[in-house]
């Protein structure tokens, strides 16, 4: 598949969340990714298209599958990687964020993946340097390559997202991963609905995103295409937004009951790391409809998309 | 040298102890690790063998040598290397270890290393997961490329170990590579002495393994063709099992006096990492007849080894 | 630009401080790094002169941009970099320093880059092992990798050093960068002047060095080509070396006023990271004298010119 004859040039500089991201460039993205699935698969997986660029992780908090995600990405298209962590960096010493970017950046980076706890971080580097931004995560506002992933997966199964249902369930409020998604999900076609306890749903959902909210996660299930369920991010609460974890799980977990309420075709989606008997039952996570390690293996193919084309590569994927 | 003539199909899918694992198998590794040695050596310490590989490396206990010795290995064979640790892991997010890796796994790698702490977990992954897991170390249970590697060292240096008297000294019961050597030793026809302290001692060695056990290191080191020095695990002892460092100096330490009860050609060995006046005398460390930096520089060769074996690729090595 | 056409051997062997380090040789790594320089403003940033190379970084303090300007110079040259932290090491098993490096020299590196509190560290292995040793900052003494970057950016714009006066300003005492350019600035040719409060200035600099020292920055700074201001090592000092840090700003800062004394074609350096505000004015950090992030630039070009030197392989650079 020839993706390199395409006319119309890919419309960002950088990836710093789902606003204002044209569908266009979109189905360019999603449309690589495809290609770049495929070469996962393969027994060589590993192409040059990025040979002699250099990408830089900055992570300030920590992450197993992001980081490994990009770099593995990053690798299999032969770009030089290399990793940087709040624990070894100048943070330490009291440097800013912007003057440790710029340092990078003085190293000729084509592109810096960046995560952190701060939201808005990445917008504040993109104004700032030359050098191509992904947002990798900052703090509650924005996580976009994992919304991209999500949109792929969805494609992938249900061929087009135009007039799909879809729930996304649990903490609204905390995730990024929410936020970004309703955009995404919006700008290919889909309709959203959301659903969560009222201290974890966001005040003007309806009014600002367009979506319909829900109290009860059945209401929100019932007849969707596509279930995707939010990590409850016990790490990044400040005091008791429920009773306690066995109330969350009876009252917002998706248990196999609450699941069938789906479309019989329905997807289950989940972003990980999952807190498995709390936000989701592991019948649900583990059975047959779920895809949520796909979601994984697409979160390389989107990821090496969007280094290529950051980088300015169109590849010729054969 | 030619290893790829071979006929015997390799018999394992995953490195988990040595345990079970036939002679042969044990013999294709240590063959295909001579041939690997040779490409360290060179101006050109690289080959394209497995390019376009995926090698993880998920270490949730610290490591320098094992974790080095494998991404080297990695390295000069042209695979991507994907280092995870602890300390920036999913684990920190209260996910399992089975999500953990089957998320690694839907990134396609195609070998997985696991370093953990609890006894049994590459053995609860392998019956999950589909790509090969190569165990690293876990708990005080096995270590098998440390026991491969020894065999190795020993088969260069003595030419065979049929027959060889192997005797391994000091705590016995907390050292996976104790464990793991004991079993490759005799299945490549060597026979063990174990000495060490009571209190380090496992109930039933004799029976359990066909070893000969002693309670003072003369008796073991005498006449032997091998001494291996076991590493003090301090970090790993739960209360005092002996009065203090001194004493254990005194009675179970490596001195020169100790060491010339063994054969005049006898070889020297310690896994690493050294405490030196404790369990080994620096003199003993550091004499002629120590191979422990051998050691080393064959664990590279042998996890090369693994590496090509475990993925599925046998190399011409010319 | 061919330098493989030189007859001088390179005069060493290791990379430890500035002292005694011959004309000839900073030259020649300085020319080398001018070519490299090169490498990392074109669009593949890549050449094959260190493949099968393996570089090892051993940080047993933490670092941002000294370890990553290492790891992309010998990724940019193709070589296999290994990179071990203090938080991940054998250090925390109680292995001496020396047997960690031996234990990694097994493994057959062709370099090994080591950051370490202690001064002195390096020396001390160089001694002792095989391979060549790169210091990348031991203690307060040396950080010689930053003294010639300094080097080869004041060449840059200044066409050569000789006769150039250097202004090094600021806490003299705790700084390893310091030491390391009044030695390697004079090799070339150039007159050092330092200034910094009496407590951060060591005794007998003047004798010992044979620079000028005064108690008040603007004496050392008037009529100056260069200005090189340095990190307040607020993380090395144990007591209090002056009142307060309003204080320090008031009388040490590099303000717009007295960067105004050096000459109007002066330039503006400092190591990195900055506390600005302190040390250095952001008017004065971010003017258009300043050359701070060209530093940054250079540094990654000089370490791919001291990994080709002291891997023993003069490229030829087109």
């Amino acid at each position: 598949m020839s993706v390199a004859g395409e006319t119309r040039a890919f419309g960002l500089r950088h990836l710093l969340g789902m606003e204002g991201v044209a569908r266009e460039d979109i189905v360019t993205i999603l449309d690589l990714a495809d290609a770049m699935a495929q070469i996962s698969e393969r027994p060589i997986k590993k192409v040059p298209t990025l040979r002699g660029k250099t990408v830089i992780t900055l992570f300030a908090e920590p992450s197993t599958r992001t980081r490994a995600s990009f770099e593995l990405a990053g690798k299999r298209l032969s770009a030089e990687v290399i990793n940087l962590s709040a624990s070894t960096s100048s943070f330490q010493k009291g440097e800013s964020l912007l003057d440790t970017a710029r340092n990078l950046e003085a190293m000729r980076p084509d592109i810096l993946i960046l995560r952190h706890s701060a939201a808005g971080a990445p917008h504040f580097l993109a104004d700032r340097l030359g050098c191509a931004i992904l947002n990798a995560g900052d703090g509650w506002h924005a996580h976009p390559s994992q919304a991209l992933l999500d949109c792929a997966t969805i494609r992938k199964h249900k061929g087009s997202l135009d007039g799909l249902e879809v729930a996304i369930c649990g903490d609204i409020r905390h995730s990024r991963v929410a936020r970004c998604n309703v955009i995404a999900l919006q700008t290919l076609g889909a309709k959203v609905r959301c659903a969560g306890p009222r201290t974890m749903m966001p005040v003007g959902m309806e009014e600002q995103y367009g979506v319909t909210v829900h109290d009860r996660i059945e209401a929100a299930v019932e007849g969707a295409d596509v279930v995707m369920m939010l990590r409850l991010q016990l790490e990044r609460q400040r005091g008791a937004l429920f009773p306690n974890a066995r109330e969350y799980a009876r009252f917002y977990g998706l248990n196999p009951a609450r699941a069938a309420l789906a479309k019989p075709d329905a997807i289950i989606m989940h972003p990980g790391p999952m807190n498995r008997g709390l936000e989701i039952d592991p019948a649900v996570a583990d059975g047959e409809r779920s895809v949520i390690l796909e979601q994984v293996t697409y979160g390389v193919a989107v990821r090496m998309a969007l280094l290529c084309l950051f980088a300015g590569v169109r590849p010729e994927v054969g």
